[in-house]
């Protein structure tokens, strides 16, 4: 195992009626006037923005609201969510939504006391000394943001789909209430399976070392996501399965999985940001598509891991049989496993990989995705 | 799922000579003189005590020795160590060495600061409102006492072997080196096996509610354990399997592979507890004597989830098979699995069913465990 540091503080609040709690965390911490960021309207019509509100003034915390996050989110939106909360000093922020809200939240909360460009995170320019804490009640499991220190941001301007990163912004308190996510739409639900998936294969496949403990526990993370997806498309409101869902999420990205491991890089995601950033694809679809041709490119290169792993998650024998049933398994949930199902072709090569190019950069993997590589595997893709 | 609360601050410090840093985490932490604890004088022998000072005078801490913590420790050690601590009126406590030393150390922290008896805190008589910052040097791969909030400490006057929790008994940082487990003797490596087995089974079988990503955690923890003890009994200086076995240990105690659960029990420890208290067997010995009687006795009534152990663990079919494949394992590595090997029979039955008949209403289960259950387990164990 290689040497390394395991710190994660963020307190998860779990299950049934935990966002009825959200204003007591925020008050224990000391919060007194709160950003609250969320995306859509559907919170409003839900009741959960109604059950958050009556929280917050049960233990008299004032507000500020901040809605209209989308997913695949932007810098132009952490700009806005910035100024507001300078402007209105809050002292915490309350992020209620998915993986986008809670990521631009993240953004926010490092950007609100830094007086240069919060971009600057993104690009290695300066680092958080200090964020405003954060606090989120999550409605989608797909990305781990609750329990992890960092957060994704596109760049509308350059299409650079960047990360933030610092011990600064794990958040205080996640709540993960199973029943808030009953009424996440199919397509979204095979697309976070398709996500979470992929933040568990890319230390698996591509560390250097990795401890055997760590690969079980990957394993045990896909077996429980393949297991309540399936169950999840059958009947939505099964809480049972929506919980455990929820909680592979957490695990999938919650350093958990790669403490021990080295020399690991996130090549599914260095490709699939390009497709979020340029066309607009919900990560989790893109992600679908980019991991059997990722695969089908890598195999060779760790050869007795995609054995296991076709072993370990199908029950099958050879590398080659694992990577077909991983995507046979994408194209039976409904999640895109072709660059044609979102109306791309080979003439869109020239600026995917320019994109992606700059990307590999930015991910430490440039000498090895160069491309003559990305065209194998958008190939792979087609 | 049900409902839970994780929060587990502990910084983990993995890896070979993080032990010489330590002196940097207590200064980051702002101690400036510490309470020194450690069992016997081997950590003289072997030089470990000369990195330790080092580090800490590199950072200019000042530190008082206290030395001579035995396993299974005693109360009247604590009674010594916070006498100490309140004499000397040291700001943290570093311990170095195994489960017994940290658990001890974690009692200390908590009496240091509080007016009356330490032992209060393990009657449930008093909760710790305060407690001196504690870090650790873990060099026995056992008790996961490094990532959670427990200790456990007899009482030797009353032969009570009872534990004191606390949010505020969490490590600060835990070193983990595997390098400076590989003197660990071959008696301890498979006491230390059967000790993190124990960990994992008690909710794994006894959880009214176990979510299946909890199961799949736990059978990665166990599979580990085995897998790395034979190679350990090979080579004691695999560094892979001492580092893969240490943070086996930690996982199957640091509340991840109970989130979810409900309605689960700890009778297995219950039960070792006492000949642990009245023989002064190792803690992991008596367990492994402890766990098949247990698990024979308790096999109906969770059939399907000792079927699954049988199968994910050993590749077994039946409930019987995969007890019993547990207990070969153990006669196979030399841990005791019958209560001969402690020169134990029938004849002691009654002392040790009149402890634990206490044992079992402390740890809530004295409905379940009633002198003729008693008798059966003890039985099973002859």
């Amino acid at each position: 195992m290689q040497n390394f540091t395991f710190y994660n503080p963020t307190q998860i609040e779990f299950g049934k009626a935990k966002e009825q709690e959200i204003g007591k965390h925020l008050h224990v911490n000391g919060v007194k006037k709160v950003l609250l960021t969320y995306g859509s309207d559907r919170i409003k019509k839900d009741g959960l923005f109604d059950t958050v509100v009556a929280s917050l003034k049960a233990e008299g915390i004032a507000f500020v609201e901040f809605g209209g996050i989308q997913s695949n989110p932007l810098l132009s939106k952490v700009y806005e969510g910035v100024a507001l909360a300078k402007k209105e000093e809050v002292d915490g922020l309350l992020a209620v939504g998915g993986g986008s809200v809670l990521d631009s939240t993240k953004a926010i909360a490092a950007g609100a006391l830094y007086e240069g460009d919060v971009w600057d995170f993104f690009i290695g320019k300066a680092a958080p000394s200090v964020a405003l804490p954060i606090f989120d009640i999550i409605t989608l499991a797909a990305t781990g943001s609750e329990m992890n220190m960092g957060g994704v941001v596109t760049n509308e301007a350059t299409k650079e789909k960047f990360a933030i990163q610092s011990p600064l912004l794990y958040p205080k308190v996640s709540i993960i209430n199973p029943k808030l996510q009953m009424s996440v739409s199919k397509e979204y639900l095979v697309y976070s399976a398709s996500d979470i998936i992929a933040h568990s294969i890319e230390g698996y496949f591509t560390a250097s070392v990795q401890p055997k403990i760590i690969s079980r526990q990957v394993e045990a993370v896909i077996k429980t996501v393949i297991e309540t997806t399936e169950k999840l498309l059958e009947n939505p409101n099964d809480y049972e399965a929506r919980g455990e869902f929820a909680w592979a999420a957490t695990c999938a990205l919650n350093g958990t999985t790669y403490v021990g491991t080295s020399g690991f890089s996130y090549p599914n995601h260095m490709i699939e940001h390009v497709l979020s950033a340029l066309y607009d694809v919900p990560h989790g679809a893109g992600l679908s598509v980019v991991m059997p041709a990722w695969m089908k490119w890598y195999k060779s290169k760790n050869k007795a891991q995609f054995e296991r792993f076709a072993k370990e998650i199908f029950g099958l024998d050879s590398a080659d049989e694992g990577i077909k049933a991983l995507e046979s398994w994408f194209n039976k949930i409904g999640t895109p496993t072709k660059l044609s199902q979102f109306d791309l072709d080979k003439s869109n090569f020239e600026e995917i990989i320019k994109v992606g190019l700059g990307n590999a950069t930015y991910f430490g993997v440039g000498s090895i995705y160069t491309q003559k590589v990305f065209e194998e595997i958008l190939t792979n893709a087609l």
